[in-house]
C-alpha cells in the first residue's frame, strides 16, 4: 500500500479542495476566516471499530457516520456546520480500496452538507480502526441552543422517530428475524446514516424558539434527564406520545414490553427541545414547512428527575439509561 | 472503575473551567469567539501507544507531549493558541490513576500555554490507548506563516538544536548505554516533553520576517524537503552547521557516522524557516531577544531537491526521510 503521503494526496486532499485555508492538507494547520460577528462552534467525536460500528459496516457509510453525528452536534446548538479536521488511525493491514470507499463516503456527505475538509492526521495503529472527527461551524453567539436553559412548564419535542438506531444495530446483528426486509433495509439505514437535523436546528435557534435543545445520542430518556438535570427541573414524557416508525412500531406492536427500551436506547440524532406553550403553533407550523414530524411528547416542571407514562397514566420503569462506555 | 460521564466530570471538566464556551464539557458543542479580524487556524494530531509513545511512558507526559506537538503546529504558522478538544479512547481496564496523571499533566501545560479544553469525547477500545488533539488558536490571516513561500536565495534558519528527539527515544528504549547519566536524562526529557516554539512563531510572523516555516516534526530533512518542495525550490544544508544539544555532540563525536541519522529523525518540534539575507540582522537580534539560538544552516535555491554538505564540502547521503506509519 501507499505510503500516509501519498494516502493522504490521494484520498483525502481531494475533499479539502473547497477549503482554501486547508491549504491543500500540506501545511502544518489550517486557516478559516469566521464570518462577521458569529460564535464558533466547536465539536469532536471519536468512533472504534467493534465499539461503534461493526468491523463488516461498509466504509461508505463509517465515515459519513462519523461526520452527520458530529454535524448532529452542531445542529443541537443550531451552528451553520462549515468545516472539519479528521484522524484516522488505521491499522497496518487495512486495504487500500477501504480507504478510497471511505474517503468517497465522505466526499458524498460533505457536498450534501456544505462542509470541506480543512486537516487531518493518518497514523497507523496495532488495534482496531480508530476514527476522530472535529467539526466547526458558526453560530449566534446569544442565539445558540443550550441544554440548559430549559424552564418549567416548558413542552418537550422530538423530531423524527426514535428507537431506530437501536432497532437498526439490531437487524444488522441478525436480531429481529420476524421483520419483513423493508423494515429491516429501513433501520440499518437510520443506525448507519442518521440525519442530522441542521436546518430545524438553526430555525430553532434563529427565532428563539427553542428554550433548550440537544441531540438525542444516549438515548431519549438519558438525554431528556440531560435537559432536566442541566436546568435544575423534572420532566415527565408519555411513552405512547413517542414517535416510531412503522419499522418500530410494528415491533412493539408485536411485543410491547420493547417500548422502555426504545426510549433508553441511543443513536436516534433526532433533537430533543423545549418550547414555551405559548409558542407551541409555531412548532406546528416549522414541522410543515420543514416536512419533518416534530412531536410532543411531555412536559418541564419543577422538581427533579424523569418520570415516563404509559398510555393508562402508569409510571414506566426504564433499563439502564443510555450507552455507557465503562 | 467511574462511568465516562463520572471520568469526564472529576478530571476531564475542571481543564475546560478558563473556557467559558465550553460550558463544563455538558454541552453537545463549545462555543469560541474569536477576537477582531484574526483568521482561526486549526491543527490535529493523533498519538496511539506503543506507536507514538512507549506504553510505559508516564501518564503526566504523554498528555502534555500530545498538547505540545499540537501547539507546535500551532506556532509554525505564527498563530496564539487559544484552546483544544481531545478524545481519549481507553482501554477498558485502564487505571484510573493514570487518567488522573494524564488530567494533571494537561492541566499543567495548559496553564503553562494559555489555553483550556473546549470539548471532548471519552470513549472505551478494545486496542491500544489512543488520544486524539485538536488545537485551535488564531492569527492575522495575511501573515500566518507558510511551508510553501519560501524564496531562492533565502537563508535557511532552525531553532533550538536537531535529533534530541530521536536520541531520546532511543535513550528510553536502552539504547545509548554509554552515554553519561545526565544526557540521557536530557535526550529522555526532550523526546517526552517538546516545547513549542510559540513566541518565535508569533514573532517571525508579526514581523513578517520568515518567508517561510514549519515544525521539525517528521525530521529535518524531511522538512526541509517539504519547504523546498511546497515552494518549488531546491535547497542545501551544511551538516556542520546544524545545532546540536552537548548531549547530541558527545553521541556524533564518539560516531561521526551518526549525524546522517540524526538530520532524517523526526520529534524536534523545533522551527525550521526561511529568511531573506538581508534581514539576517533581525534572526539574531531576535534569538538574543528570546534567549533562543536561531541556527543559520543552509539556504534555498532555484531548482529541486535537498542537498546536504558535509564540512568538507562533499555532498552526504542520507537514510530514509523521515518517519512513515505505512
Amino acid at each position: 500500500m501507499r505510503g500516509e503521503f501519498e494516502l493522504i494526496a490521494k484520498y483525502f486532499a481531494p475533499l479539502a479542495e473547497a477549503a482554501p485555508g486547508a491549504q491543500g492538507l500540506r501545511n502544518d494547520a489550517a486557516l478559516f476566516d469566521p464570518t462577521g460577528d458569529d460564535s464558533l462552534v466547536l465539536t469532536l467525536d471519536a468512533m472504534v471499530s467493534g465499539v461503534h460500528f461493526l468491523p463488516g459496516d461498509p466504509p461508505e457509510t463509517i465515515g459519513r457516520k462519523l461526520l452527520r453525528v458530529n454535524l448532529s452536534d452542531l445542529a443541537a446548538m443550531g451552528a451553520r456546520p462549515r468545516g472539519y479536521l479528521l484522524a484516522a488511525a488505521f491499522p497496518k493491514d487495512i486495504d487500500e480500496a477501504w480507504i478510497a470507499a471511505f474517503a468517497a463516503g465522505l466526499a458524498e456527505d460533505q457536498a450534501r452538507f456544505g462542509v470541506a475538509l480543512y486537516g487531518g492526521d493518518t497514523v497507523s495503529t496495532p488495534g482496531p480502526l480508530t476514527l476522530t472527527l472535529t467539526a466547526f461551524g458558526e453560530a449566534l453567539g446569544d442565539r445558540a441552543l443550550s441544554r440548559a436553559t430549559a424552564r418549567a412548564g416548558d413542552l418537550v419535542y422530538v423530531s423524527g422517530t426514535i428507537g431506530d438506531g437501536l432497532l437498526g444495530l439490531e437487524a444488522l446483528r441478525g436480531g429481529l428475524p420476524d421483520l419483513a426486509e423493508t423494515h429491516r433495509t429501513y433501520l440499518a439505514a437510520r443506525y448507519r446514516l442518521p440525519e442530522p437535523r441542521l436546518e430545524l436546528g438553526r430555525r430553532l435557534a434563529e427565532a428563539g424558539l427553542a428554550s433548550a435543545a440537544l441531540d438525542v445520542s444516549d438515548g431519549l430518556a438519558a438525554d431528556l434527564s440531560h435537559i432536566a438535570g442541566e436546568s435544575g427541573l423534572a420532566s415527565e414524557i408519555e411513552a405512547g406520545a413517542v414517535p416510531l416508525s412503522p419499522a418500530a412500531r410494528t415491533v412493539v406492536e408485536a411485543a410491547p414490553e420493547r417500548l422502555a427500551g426504545l426510549l433508553g436506547g441511543g443513536d436516534d440524532y433526532e433533537l430533543l427541545f423545549t418550547v414555551s406553550p405559548s409558542r407551541a403553533g409555531e412548532v406546528a407550523a416549522l414541522a410543515r414547512e420543514l416536512d419533518l414530524p416534530l412531536t410532543k411528547i411531555g412536559q418541564m416542571a419543577v422538581g427533579q428527575g424523569l418520570r415516563v407514562r404509559d398510555s393508562a397514566g402508569r409510571e414506566m420503569a426504564l433499563e439502564g439509561t443510555g450507552w455507557r462506555h465503562f
